[in-house]
């Protein structure tokens, strides 16, 4: 087992060379004004905290999992000190309001230290990084007294907080939600209801746990309208007797991976809870900050991708088998990093750790703006998001899917071993596929909801933005990836216009082709990254600048990009180009016949 | 937890109404005639004992592991009895020599069959199904004397074989290997040293285990011609004493899947073990029968890309999630297998089970011609099969692992969780991009190796074949897929010129596009197999046959394989022509740096 080195320089890198966070956060109001030093202060404490507390206990957090006892869940060794050092530390206050007890910072910067610690440890970060949406939801929707009374815990890191959405017959369907809230007579309401797949549902980091809960009142409409938003906590001290509320933790799941995460079973037996916002527009509420939640999967999916490559190229430096091509003709077996196909595997998990990491964090930046900029630049920055974000969750969790899976190739047999670390990485971000909306929900969320209805012209500016650039680049070494970038918006936008013209008459087509689109869009948004970061290091180059190798480096992973992992494109192309007939066609009876 | 249902109609399909197994068996020599009934009665026996017997213990199995207990193997509970029952089926004995208790069945036919087992449980089969090659490879290279003390034995069950090769600090490349045999005075010899990943090294299905080891004799060369192979039983009874030979099981590897199956480091401390062919020649001997265990591994991925289809067909036939596009306008909820996406993934997982089923008993076919035709047949067969294997074991490995990965995308959040029994398809079927050589070996194989050395006519024979076949064709709604074939083989035959002529000039090309260009070569293969069925099935419907839905069927699967999937060979053909200059450009430290 290899360990895990937090990729500072290269986040810096992409925040302050490529993206200019300097100036982007010098322009956010007051308090949210973050020095490059303050960046890098934070980079390095979160860094040492995910290579020293949290790696250590991540294989060992896989080997034993949660425990489910007495209907208690109990974490792995270590990881409720650990937990202690975060909140020790001020890590859950960085980004939350100052009047709430927070320390102001912009989201991009938590989201930026947050990639060492959910590389060195995706389970951990299940239990301790999911509550600041809790806190978002609270402070936009719920009344003064909801938020005075829970907001200041979870901030502290005192309490947590949880998203309880699906239920045992519905996963990404919420339509068919059935949990029911009665109204009590003090203005409270009695939930009653099952949901599963929640993430720390039940854990012994905190002595309080806050779940927001959907759930349907007595007169609800059917369908997601009539769903409304709920807070619960688990102790329910506002009842005169300060006892625990009527809610438990009926089993925690046995999963592929993330095995040291307590994903639960919660029965809701009238539990005392309080109206989120307004009845029924409990969606609205739970997904007002859907684009962050999906955008922190995305990174989870990128920084598995970032640690399975450090772990592969360690082995690749290591270890000797046969005679590589370049090595000279006498001589022993070279290291496997000398051997062409080796290289390919490390350079495609290399490229998507780099290029995901800068599309997070290009991404991060437009939800600063859509936090906290000026209201004509919120909306516009919201728009981007709605286009960037399904994109960014989607692709990078399928891609980090073959990273991490390359990851195993690279070791071999010995990859397919727990010992290697390599196997764990491939089980754990299996996940990111899945929640927060599946691949398939994602690609359709980008074409059919909004590409296709009232979105089209967020394509428009991206690709606008994309265009300009391009025709600003100079740099000779890299005019065959400028041209590459420019004919693949060209492709993405003419089957954007191809997608609208057929679905006019398929209701089909968008579906059938939603991943494919998906996919497409996740290259080339990913080759924008890689223009702008190549950009950037030919100009450092020009300009003499030191560390020669990394900015070279940058501009060699940029052409791996480009010669290797663009051209998937044409597949996806090609694809979509064949619209829906092949999967309409077949009847239901015949995917699989009784004969 | 659904059950496996055996795909006996499909496997008739193809080897009697595709591939003309029937003329086929009638052609090879006497004793390996067998009728269509005597195939249908084989597949159905051991379709009931792999759904019956099998398949019920491979996800306890799972959960169970193998047991390591005082240097003994314990297998799941279960395993033991099943193979007791396999053994008294006769199973064992099917296709091996009659002189030896064999039933002299072609290899085909037990491939055929061996499909249902390894479905039902991969794991058992780890232990079961391997001592064929055990037994050719002694046919064929030892002594009457060692022949007649181990084969007999083998060939009932009573015994089992294994295949050891790699060492701890040696993986794909065997020319490290250390194990060393000493003579000893009466004609045998010590064999000391490490083995690790043998599978069933120790086990309980068999009071003997016969261990076919590669090893250096105290003369040999460097290198892999200084290796011979020895034959080394477990129980060394024709010592006078009878007693336990001195080898052992050192500990069982912890893997990502194939739990059940005991992977075993084995280390021979002076064991007595005699020299099976010449010396130096052990490699040879060792590798006589890599098609046939190639062809075993892509099988066994087929069969989990069949097993994975069957279960998230079941689930999308039940459960209810969201409108479908094509459902009316009111109403709730539809079935998933209503949904475009989900059927996309459907169809994914049904072309790649179905399509690799006709490659896998296409190959078999050679298989048997190499083995027992003429002497001119046998050459060509195994030219041909030289050429196939390595396309069919390396692409079908890639492929089932992610018709498995999308069987846990089609059930999403219940994919995850153990019970379903998804996730264990995928972790179980991972081993076969491993095993019998990674995917970049049989790239190198098939493109350094064989395409652009003496082989290059293979392909010209099997282009040939295709391109005849397609010309032949000409059912109009079969028009658009021959037409895109046609295309796919001529890029193939253009590129393999491409890599023939940049090769000359740049050692690295070939690794650095082998891989690309295996992946296309699958693509090609398959879709040929698509066009012979789908010819197959047109035909019949044209001539009225009943099962019209089944045909149908073929020629929709197909349709949706030349639409959705050969698609990819536009990615794979761009990479390939962009060659190997941004893979090998880069210096090894700038791959990570310390910065």
């Amino acid at each position: 087992m290899y360990s895990y080195k937090s990729p500072i320089r290269d986040v810096r890198f992409c925040m302050q060379e490529v993206l200019g966070f300097a100036s982007h956060y010098a322009s956010l109001p007051a308090g949210a004004d973050v020095s490059p030093t303050d960046v890098d202060v934070i980079l390095k404490a979160a860094g040492k905290f995910a290579e020293e507390v949290l790696a250590p206990l991540n294989h060992s957090g896989d080997e034993e999992g949660a425990h489910f006892e007495y209907g208690k869940v109990r974490s792995p060794q270590g990881f409720v000190d650990a937990y202690k050092q975060y909140v020790d530390g001020g890590w859950p206050r960085l980004a939350n309001p100052e009047e709430q007890g927070g320390e102001t910072a912009p989201y991009s910067l938590k989201l930026a230290m947050s990639e060492f610690m959910q590389a060195a440890n995706h389970s951990w970060c299940m239990y301790a990084l999911l509550n600041d949406g809790a806190i978002k939801t609270l402070m936009s929707f719920a009344d003064a007294k909801l938020i005075e009374h829970f907001v200041p815990k979870l901030v502290s890191g005192e309490w947590l907080g949880t998203m309880c959405l699906t239920e045992p017959h519905c996963g990404s369907d919420l339509s068919q939600i059935r949990t029911r809230a009665e109204p009590r007579d003090d203005g409270s309401y009695a939930v009653i209801g099952t949901k599963i797949f929640i993430s720390s549902g039940e854990q012994d980091f905190s002595d309080n746990i806050v779940h927001l809960v959907l759930a349907r009142l007595p007169d609800a409409v059917p369908g997601t309208r009539g769903i409304s938003l709920f807070v619960v906590p688990k102790m329910d001290d506002r009842s005169a007797s300060g006892n625990a509320n009527s809610l438990r933790c009926l089993s925690i799941e046995r999963k592929m991976g993330l095995r040291a995460s307590a994903t639960c079973v919660m029965t809701f037996e009238g539990a005392r809870g309080w109206l989120v916002g307004e009845p029924g527009r409990g969606l609205n509420a739970m997904f007002a900050f859907i684009n962050n939640s999906r955008l922190g999967t995305a990174q989870q999916a990128q920084a598995h991708a970032e640690g399975a490559f450090q772990s592969a190229l360690a082995y690749a430096r290591e270890r000797l088998a046969g005679r590589s091509p370049l090595a000279s003709a006498s001589g022993g077996p070279s290291a496997l990093i000398t051997h062409p196909d080796i290289r390919r595997m490390l350079l495609t998990q290399k490229a998507i750790a780099e290029g995901g990491r800068a599309l997070v964090l290009y991404c991060a930046k437009w939800v600063d703006l859509a936090d906290s900029g000026g209201a004509e630049q919120r909306a516009s920055a919201a728009e981007r998001l709605a286009v960037l974000t399904p994109i960014a969750k989607g692709a990078l969790s399928e891609w980090a899917g073959e990273a991490t899976d390359l990851g195993i190739q690279i070791l071999g047999g010995h990859g397919y071993m727990k010992e290697w670390g390599l196997e764990q990485r491939v089980r754990d971000v299996r996940i990111t596929r899945i929640y927060e909306g599946t691949t398939g929900v994602q690609g359709m969320d980008l074409l059919g909801r909004k590409l296709l209805g009232p979105l089209r012209h967020g394509l428009t500016d991206l690709s606008d933005e994309i265009l300009t650039f391009c025709r600003q680049v100079t740099a000779a070494e890299l005019k065959v990836m400028i041209a590459r970038l420019t004919e693949a918006v060209k492709t993405w936008l003419a089957l954007t216009d191809l997608a609208a013209e057929r679905s006019a008459a398929d209701p089909a087509f968008a579906g059938s082709v939603a991943v494919d689109y998906l996919l497409l869009a996740g290259y080339v948004s990913v080759g924008y990254m890689f223009i702008l970061s190549a950009q950037v290091a030919s100009s450092k180059l020009a300009d003499g600048a030191t560390e020669e190798a990394f900015y070279r480096a940058k501009i060699q992973t940029a052409q791996f990009y480009f010669d290797k992992l663009l051209p998937r494109i044409h597949a996806h192309a090609s694809s979509i180009a064949n619209g829906s007939e092949s999967l309409t066609g077949m009847p239901e009876a015949s995917f699989g016949l009784e004969v």
